[in-house]
């Protein structure tokens, strides 16, 4: 990894990335063919938020969130921070400071892999944040690191101004070339959701609406009752 | 394990698994024993749900919501979904479709050791889930398993149609055969706890009210002064 | 560990102490040079509780609440009951009973890095707890173990009577000789914290406010435009 | 669970175990069908020992090793022995003294969920181990628990008597029912990697030796150069 | 991420990535600031093994070894094939029969965040494997993935054909472009480091070579003895 | 914590430390009512090493071992250094040129929370680390810390130059105050051990040496047959 800030990173259009992330997080994944998701570590503080912008991207050192302060400045309207640690850590690198700076600049949310702070703050200033920790546990500013490089969360990999979508079921990358994609499939998921569900609730089973009775007796599994079962 | 569909389980009274669930999982959990707790990896998603039912369970492959598919149809009002997976997983195996289909059956609630998504429909649909994550991660239809086979969570084991128990304090079961027995014990147990209640209110303290002291001596545990210790 | 109740342990002053819980866990610990933070591991169960109070230490056996029943009798007006296991354990060993002997003697909350239980009647009784587990799992009373001994939890020592700090952000503690200096110091930091806020709304970067212009340069971070770097 | 302990269980076939032993965990796992296994957390302490044995069970509460002392006197030469816990332990509730004991009586190793230690000493008596923990933490005798009543480890129901086969893959249970269709299958199946593994040595092709080709096409896996691809 | 397999991928020089195997992956990671490792949970299941190559890349569905039937083909001599799965997952799904194969094309080892097994027969053929878990589970052949695609383990980015090292110390990814950079690094740093040894050796201490005591004098570090310390 | 290197911090008698871990970590363990023990979480990276010695307590900043430098110059022959992080880290803190650095001055082996590197190295030369990680991943020299102040690991209080005994299974301290009792204590417990173990060797049981049964009957512990029970 090169030190250094990377700007005047292309994003990806915000209207377009809005839209995405009305689906929610689960609808997306699938329609982009299950992919994306940056993992269950990643959990919100507070239920409740739904969220969708373009990563500005941060690599610092643990223990310290230098590259952040370094961060902000590159951040604009629409965007999500995106913070990842050189090695596992759970300190509480972002805050109530960090967040007012942020939202000043119309960021709408913090991704990270580390831990969070002044979570009641946060909740009360309606910033929301995902995250693998909360912890109290301070930072310094001594070592450096980069903003708006490449990174990876989760096994997926995020690049600056790539969609990040986020809400109660996780958080998503979506790369830049893909949300036109991302926003065709997702409506025609949400239309196939929403006709599987009204089925659904005429009492139309799975089994049935999927063809997979067929798979269940390809695959050799049967039906027997309980007492022939031996229960 | 074999690949099979058990239909016609025998379940618990589910009149009785209700009025046990009224007991709370804790004071159950102490009537019979200590006994039958799931363990502290199962947790609501959202908290203030409190649900008694009786189990369907699934054994399903990781990464593969097949066989909740194959389950769907064998439930029945007051049934409560129970899911395990062959190795341990943490995908998003059930959403609100899954949810939808179960509501239209009676169905009170799923328990799984896996993932579950779409957290935010689940609950403003009124469907409690516990479960060890919450995944946006979907999952394939491709590999066999079994439906209403005896399955084990937190290492205890949980028959077809027995009853499960949760509540913010977790997840138990309770052997079919045991539920009149838990029934008579938590009321008992229910009793001395309010008797308890209000000796503590008064001010009374454990140690006399349980006889402690006693133990304690015989133990060998001192009273010393601060001063007397070195603080 | 000698098996010994300690008794008569000085206190720190709680008029302060509550002074100090005031400023919250984050300030706090940063005010004190970020130290006696308990680590990420203790979580409310239900967020929105900020407590302060004095250390009144327990040490049990794993799967045994002998020692708790002995603690309660030294808690006063003020305290906050501190629970650690000879080994690591997520056994429910605290639920609503001994929150309700506890209230009747003015003990603020519960800090464990065991588990707890009825958390529901715990919230509802307005009697917080941080804990690294929620479980139903109950114990016994048959093992020796200590009150009010020197403690450590997450790499930090408590000693009775210490200030104990607790909110959304987590535990920490502030020894007892620390509590005018963290008053002192934390007045300072929130004054600070408040000019740096105002100044962030007005859109200072914290690059020029805390000079970290000249660091990154220091430290070799150069800036490059995403064409140059190849994004 | 009651307080029992169960005298005169039925138990496999020693000496068709010691057959199934010899195969190997990973393949008898597989001949069954994939099923029996107790999980990753299950390692040996040290590399290289393969062993097979009648399962004599053990429930502990934590930090207590009193059933284990019970549990000795049920020992018969090509026993086993199981120790689970009624919630998660680390402790090490066994060590050279049990294992001098157990070796006496014909006992060929020990699983447990818990922890174990003196660890030299048993590498160098010969007593194989498997356990989630090396701990030196000791354990108390105070609390009741049982002895030879089924048991689950890692979502597998073990019952007195069953078979365990245990090496440095881990750790697996075979009903007592199912040894002879273990044998069996386990002979087909070695047989099986036999004459694919000369094939392998001949460099023929997963791909073409399980018709897999057909079903990656089937599957909409498309073959595309790196130059294609864009690498 | 589309099903794919890539044929005809680029990689770096062996010659090159076996000298700089020889430094050894700490050695390698600092010549190249620090960069490239893929994280601690990574280790060999004996100890031992130091191997160079160039990275096939598989990317399979958890409980599924399909797409690593695929990837055998695409392999040649000096390549290390890395597995990864769209979920966490501890499945052994590579084992002896697979390293046959790999052998065969003289295939250098496996590195796999899921598990492997048949880890007593790896280590007499002389297969060296890093891996997350061992695990005797059994995997399907089901589901569709890609071979050949840019993978994150870690955090860090593994594109095929990317030189792997890999150690007691752990494994790291050296970027295709990178290899004669960190060639030329880990010569120098391997100089620097015999000669830091030579000092050590003859007592010279890291304070002095380093500058290091200006550095703590300038941070504010004070010498003060035990007695001032009021230890 | 102050930012300070506590110089001619008194130690434990070397000689008597000598004696005290030729007993082993279980058994002084024991010996001094089971306390002390640093937890399971730190391993051996290579079997078979068993030391004493006095504490040199480090404290860093995670990701950075500047302090480590600071106490080599601290330490003596006998010395073990002992080094935490203010929170938790994985890195690998410590390798070869610290070990060559350590043992010119006599000091017997690492204990660390965090993790270590070079271990091929470490393990060459004789110098035997406990650690809670393995990690090739460096570290920087930006932050201040501490030597030779209190520090916990494990819920145990190391104060500098306390005895620390390591082995396979794990590590404990002995205050200094308590060293000469442990020598007794262990003493005993040793010949009460040989005497045990011959008693089990002549197939005396557990339950008869140390009066078990009539615990047994007390606690309510049945005998059933397996016929009774239903097995």
């Amino acid at each position: 990894m090169r030190n250094v800030i990377v700007t005047d990173t292309p994003r990806a259009d915000i209207e377009k990335v809005d839209k995405l992330a009305e689906y929610g997080v689960a609808t997306v994944h699938e329609a982009l063919g299950r992919t994306g998701f940056l993992g269950p570590r990643l959990r919100p503080v507070h239920l409740g938020s739904r969220i969708g912008g373009t990563a500005v991207t941060v690599v610092s050192w643990p223990g310290d969130n230098l590259m952040i302060h370094a961060a902000v400045e590159q951040c604009r309207p629409g965007d999500v921070l995106v913070v990842t640690t050189t090695s596992p850590s759970t300190d509480g690198m972002f805050g109530e400071l960090f967040a007012t700076a942020l939202q000043v600049r119309g960021v709408r949310g913090l991704i990270t892999e580390a831990g969070v702070r002044d979570v009641t703050d946060l909740d009360a200033m309606g910033f929301p944040v995902w995250s693998a920790a909360v912890s109290a546990q301070g930072t310094v500013k001594a070592t450096a690191g980069a903003v708006n490089v490449p990174v990876s969360i989760g096994g997926q990999q995020i690049r600056p101004g790539d969609a990040i979508l986020a809400d109660d079921d996780g958080v998503m990358v979506v790369p830049r070339a893909d949300v036109d994609r991302g926003l065709e499939r997702s409506q025609v998921r949400l239309e196939k959701e929403e006709a599987t569900r009204a089925a659904f609730r005429e009492g139309e089973l799975g089994l049935d609406r999927y063809g997979l009775r067929a798979k269940l007796a390809e695959l050799g599994v049967e039906y027997v009752t309980a007492e022939e079962y031996g229960l």
